[in-house]
């Protein structure tokens, strides 16, 4: 449990994604979580790098009911002032925390208030002697293990685990090799997975190959960008992988020589129109005759592009012509509708 | 084979896309193709509508030395002029040319020229009575099934393979389902992904997944929006799963509260200006000293952004400290001395 959200266990796949707001600056961290929430985000993270941070949390822990996350590093007394903050979970590296006794006094104050703990065990932050003597996957898996064992050792019941490495590959087998041997929710990623081009790609392949396996019980597309978009990357994501039905999905076709209609500008328009609309939909957009009808019939709603306008379908059925400059304001009301009814 | 490149057989996968200039238009189409070309795709593909579109195929043809193939519905006669034209591939779905003889006139000039035939099975175009009698990925499927069998009848012996849907699960299973009693080569993608955002997620997951079972000897990413970004997104896809390895790997950390400099920022300002190198290199861009310092060490070249700046990482070791303005031309300075070597 993180809060009151179930992560593991059969529940639904979680959504993450992490502030990039001064924490210390209260009022712009609430702002940008609650455009989280809107969004459809389920967990937030904020890191808590200083005292100034921790002096933030109860503002912001008072302002958001969503279930939120310190991630923590070097500090120990952070975690247990976020603990104590109300937050529902702290994300530590048992192994940068500063030993055993840290260790120890953030687990009391976590099992105290039944706050969940998160280990994350990435590539760039495994210790130096394990990579010295495995290869990156099994140094990975490794400390997480010996981090788990750690935290059960003192008792703590609450803990999911990230493995990560910003290789998709080592990624993947990373959480194979882990879920292999360990029954603990995953928190799964791609860790800095690049810009928005090359983080969806890579985010995509990596998280949407392991949930496939049935792997990940909460997840983050990590992406050098507004965090807003990982959002909406990782609804895109569980909608794709039928983990998920609250998204728009936009069907549009590629242009090609055929395409009439400004069928990318069309589908961009409204895919940001509707990008907040918890709704489980298919809209095709499409350039021309040859899979336009065909898509159009398959989408509860379609426009198939001619020469001078477009031909609206209706759960399968043609409806009406509309002209060019129409085509976007009609399917905005017509999904309105169809989400009103 | 298509052309001189082999497709299938463990070939290296391909990277496709499609041009959408007006075909009759030669001198764009060709512009569009020798930026395809310089990006880093294998083979293209260009609709052919009409008999102005094949008018121009001959002067296309002869401008350009990479795998052509022709993308035709309706019109078994456009499919064979453009075999005629020296196209080393036609794309026809036997289902919508018009019935038997037609097929049996393409095959008979694709035979006689070496030129190869896609077997296009979407969703959108298969036949209804097919879809009455079964679910959406068994339609697809015994659709693909019947037109292979059609061609090979015929004596075609250069087939390959497409089975698509709009629904990344649907297109996953009909690719696992045809591969399971078929060995012709497999041309994969997701049909109508969406735009560039949702585009990527859809194509990354449901290509991704099928090349991590093996399964996929070419490749389309399909956008709505500039096809140049359907290659660079093909190649990112195949360098993440380590299938290709001739893309400059840009790892850069989302932002938090902890970051220092404008990672975004730098990161697509160095991707940007390397998509185009054809090299084997990992360029970190990090905002901080927590996962920072791991990250550079494991890359090529790294930067972890500090107040005021940033150190450098050259293969693994710090090596100078640079200033906030230098970043990025620190970075390309460094990657061509790397790349020229």
């Amino acid at each position: 449990m993180v809060g009151k959200l179930a992560v593991g266990g059969g529940a639904p796949v979680s959504i993450q994604t992490m502030t990039n707001t001064l924490t210390s600056d209260a009022a712009a961290t609430i702002k940008q979580i609650e455009g989280f929430a809107a969004a459809g985000c389920d967990i937030v993270r904020l890191s808590v790098p200083d005292e100034a941070s921790l002096q933030a949390l109860p503002e912001i822990r008072r302002a958001i009911s969503l279930p939120l996350i310190a991630d923590i590093h070097f500090n120990h007394k952070l975690a247990i002032g976020a603990i104590e903050a109300g937050f529902d979970g702290v994300r530590i590296n048992p192994g940068n925390i500063g030993g055993a006794e840290n260790v120890r006094e953030v687990a009391r104050a976590a099992i105290a208030h039944g706050t969940a703990i998160r280990v994350g065990s990435n590539l760039g932050s495994v210790k130096r002697e394990l990579l010295e003597t495995h290869d990156n996957v099994s140094a990975i898996v490794a400390s997480a293990l010996d981090n788990v064992k750690l935290l059960e050792d003192l008792g703590v019941a609450n803990i999911k685990v990230a493995l990560k490495s910003s290789d998709v590959l080592e990624t993947i087998q990373a959480y194979r090799r882990f879920a292999a041997v360990s029954d603990w929710p995953l928190h799964v990623g791609v860790t800095e997975a690049g810009t928005l081009f090359s983080g969806l790609v890579r985010s995509s392949v990596g998280i949407g190959a392991l949930l496939l396996e049935g792997l990940g019980d909460t997840i983050r597309i990590s992406l050098s960008d507004d965090p807003l978009k990982e959002v909406l990357a990782a609804r895109t994501l569980l909608e794709a992988l039928d983990l998920r039905h609250d998204l728009i999905h936009v069907v549009a076709c590629p242009t090609c020589a055929r395409s009439c209609g400004d069928v990318a500008g069309i589908a961009r328009e409204v895919e940001a129109a509707v990008a907040n609309i918890k709704a489980n939909l298919t809209v095709a957009v499409m350039g021309c005759i040859v899979n336009g009808p065909g898509e159009a019939r398959h989408a509860d709603l379609g426009v198939a592009c001619e020469k001078n306008g477009a031909m609206l379908f209706k759960h399968g059925e043609p409806a009406r012509r509309i002209t060019t400059t129409e085509i976007v304001s009609t399917i905005l009301t017509e999904i309105e509708k169809e989400t009103s009814l």
